[in-house]
């Protein structure tokens, strides 16, 4: 089985959110027996965010989750870090890493400049990872910084690497779609850190498929102690205030592959755009026109439509992982051969 | 085609909200050429709700709305009238004949008493109905709540008289879940008031059906005017906090009928438990113990399979209706019947 | 004892929200016996504001209201009709009269185009006013809207005919700042309907004066049911969320009054700007540089002061009021005189 | 001058948050040259709190602010480990320093068991501290919980060493107030991290203190980069909606010292409930009476008048302090003395 496009909207060339223009993607990944966790960072553009801030804004969908970093950004409106990607352990250490790059470029911050805002979201890989031994170091979030490209791999890697989904391998995974509304095109791509759901949720393309796989050792009776990160960029204009109502939208992606936003399952979308940026300095912040909230609709499908075959793409990219305690996630890929 | 059952939980006896002891539904409609609109009523219990307040909380998926009553449910967390569906051109009217209720039952709201909150809740019918004719009286609101009953009808009534979803007929739709948890079993019932979606977009059970449907006249180019209100209601103990929470999981439900929270969609849901009640004059509210929230989610998988089973019904029970300026709605069975 | 001028602001010349420039407001008084109320509307400016939008948005500081038209606001960011003050149950009413005129000026509402999101905010006037006879109707708010200009009323007019405030006469006040920031003048103004607080908390320019006063009948030993709406206009170029964070500020100058936010007084501040608005039709909306939110503090400060200055005018400007049932509320001035 | 008694209420006995039976709080201090930073804790009651949930909401009034542990403490309405405060850039060694402690005590935690939740507020204390040198260590938050005492100090100790305060040396306050409300007594406390504010808005009980204030080198001009973390602590039996309520009247309190909340201060209240707690692992939450809504009033007051008193405490308990660069901030109490 391949992985079955979503909706009637075309995909970028890539089909990811490196799709958007000046977003990149690194990894740092960490697999060595019991720990098998990581980093992923995802830069909304080439420069130093801090003095260049990205219009931004988060939804929680069920704020079950231990991130930092949401609550300056609902009341600002940007990120003014790179976007992290961590186990639920590790947003400590990463936001401590965080503030010293933020410092080693602005020498003035928590001096004559305000302090940084990091930003760090995180899932539980606890299953497979060993998450008590704290193996996330600054020098882990340098790296995955450092390895930041357009071109970035998809399903066990970076934060992905221990993650669980729907009771199989889970990871990151992305997608895009190219909108076309008012005369312009624009791009919107999704990146996902999937670890929710349990098997017998799991749906695909509209059919539920979980129901009929037979995976040994799965988690089915168990509470579900996962959680998804879903990240959104595009380059349409947008403010902050909409790009929370376009992150709403990756609740209807995330229900459609079989989620009722289980109660431990910290659920949070994130949107930002790529149009314009705040510059730390400015007295005023120059806006290029808004796309208009009644043209929306278009976007607010990719948003969907991105996040859904996002969570897809995680599922069909990532390879089996064995890791703590003789725990182990066979892939989709694996799960779907082996049926009867 | 019949109404597939969604999900593997079990519905109730009467497959509707009023599964949950205690709520009732009345609809007056109004059925006369270009006028096809109508109010209806959702009691949480037989009493007097602003002596005895019902819990509740609601979430505003995509706030396109016109709904009076929200600000101080957020606030306070409890109901204290009945709840009233109606167009949106009749929430004035419909606001004043509960605010008249209540003091004709409670003659010191407003002096000695404080003043009372009318909750009216609205979608746009203005396809079908002259809304432009604010047709909604008062003694309609009173009609639809001396109809209140445990049996009611569902599809092109009350309110949903003239609502249209999916380009097709849309209308009031109801469904029920029993769940077993921490020991105990507990219903939760779903009404809807569906009025969204564009055709393409309907989605059966996972089965893309809209795409395949041709609906003469149908909206598909034009920007959806819609909305949907859905309704939960519980017998489990739960506060208002928790309550929220299940009224979130209807964006789970909603998303999988093929909606992406259309722009201009007001999409709100609003939950509320009959385990026990508020007091007017008590100075403690006696609260059963309640369910904790780790033992939530076949609750939250029940309100995600409520809503969505509500919606189909809404669209299966719903004939097709002609109203103003010869526009039409046909019913989904009949947009099936007449496929290829 | 004249009017202190709170803090170090200078006022703009009007001493009002119309200081403003484009910012108008009118009354619309009904004083006879039992019935002391009215409505009050204030236009951000003088064209149709359903097809020039402006930003605003509301911070519910307490939300023990019955208001119509904030969930839009908050998901959308616009006003799309003037703003209607009148007391609690005279919302659905005056709401009718808002569609009615919006529709008179758009024919297509509700038709071709969406419809229209009233905007009625409220303060229960039950003291001095028969609440129970409903007596706003829709003429009412014609004329009050006829009425609009710069030059208005304060005290004991329009939607402030019977409010209380303090134990006292309240009503209708105004202030305005003007603020200097990043090379430019901007001016802020304040219209609050004041209707809360018990007499002893009342404290004028930081003295606890309340404390001091005797007054008969004052209901101190009684639960505050109350309530006060406190608008903000600006010409600075603002977006939604940073109006958000400026009517936040009102609940400073509010705290300054006295006020501990009561129980069952509904606090509501909203801001809107009009340095731009947003075309009904448009698909871009073009926007000015937008103040940068580290340049906001002036703003901030301007907010807190006028509306502290705005509630002082209203008791300052309030005459003696009698009403139904031989209820009467002195004004600030007399108890003033009136001390030992 | 002594520090004036806010408002009407009496207080505890202890004048501070440990008037709540069970409250603990303790400190770490450091303070050598150019480190002048620390870390206080705070405990709601004597047990795990993992295990025993404490109710719990907070309001975010100015979002300036770089905690973690909010979101989900929104979402499920509980504090489950003690409540840290430290400096900005030291959030993140705390919290992994809460995960340790949360781990020892429950070593399934991250296994068998969901994660924990860390809980660290914070302040900008960068003009004395040299807060880019990162100097908190894990070490620093278990020396401040085993410190943990109802007796504790106030002003430059624990996380408030390195606070400035109007322009003035801030740090640690804290406050009490008793409230008779529906035939019981209820004690209500506060404790602040002051670091907030310019020298001008300074006001002490209503007087205007600080504009008669010289203070060499008191940064007047400069953007306020300050915060104030203000905790509530309350025997009263509330819930978690209740108490984000009464987390609101902090404002209040805050308003009255002189606040209008600047942009750059991240302003955040968290109100607890010791009237029950929620265990882990219950399947029901047994939850006591909780007082009515509508008798809230006093206990509003309570948290506004505690709030400001312990904003006042901190003032006038802090001590003059040097740290990095020659910056140095002179306490209130000598400020005052060298008034002509």
């Amino acid at each position: 089985m391949r992985t079955p496009h979503i909706g009637l909207l075309e995909a970028g060339p890539l089909g990811g959110i490196t799709d958007v223009a000046g977003v990149t993607v690194g990894h740092c990944t960490l697999s060595d027996g019991a720990i098998q966790t990581g980093v992923t960072v995802i830069r909304p553009h080439a420069g130093d965010v801090y003095r260049n801030k990205a219009p931004a804004a988060a939804c929680v969908i069920n704020g079950f989750g231990k991130s930092i970093g949401l609550v300056q950004i609902e009341e600002l409106g940007v990120l003014e870090t790179p976007i992290a990607l961590t186990n639920t352990f590790g947003v400590g250490t990463v936001a401590n890493a965080q503030i010293r790059a933020a410092i080693r470029a602005n020498p003035r911050i928590g001096r004559e400049e305000p302090s940084v805002n990091p930003l760090v979201l995180e899932c539980n890989d606890g299953y497979l990872n060993d998450i008590q031994a704290l193996a996330i170091d600054e020098a882990h979030y340098a790296s995955a910084l450092d390895a930041c490209s357009a071109d970035f791999e998809r399903g066990a890697v970076g934060a992905g690497r221990g993650m669980s989904c729907f009771g199989l391998k889970g990871g990151i995974g992305s997608a895009s779609r190219i909108v076309h509304v008012a005369g312009q095109a624009y791009t919107l791509g999704a990146l996902v850190l999937a670890n929710f759901g349990r098997l017998p949720q799991l749906t695909i393309a509209g059919d539920a498929v979980g129901r009929t796989l037979h995976v040994k050792g799965d988690a089915t009776h168990k509470p579900e102690q996962g959680s998804i990160i879903m990240l959104i960029a595009t380059n349409a204009p947008l403010d902050a205030r909409q790009l929370r109502r376009v992150a709403m939208r990756a609740a209807a992606g995330l229900a459609r592959t079989g989620s009722a936003y289980g109660h431990g399952s910290g659920d949070i979308a994130l949107a930002f755009s790529t149009a314009y940026t705040a510059p730390h300095d400015a007295d005023f912040i120059a806006v290029p026109p808004l796309l208009a909230d009644a043209r929306l609709d278009p976007l607010f499908q990719a948003a969907a439509d991105s996040v859904e075959q996002a969570i897809l793409d995680a599922l069909f990219s990532a390879e089996t992982v064995a890791g703590r305690d003789g725990h182990r996630r066979i892939s989709l890929n694996e799960a779907l051969k082996s049926r009867p």
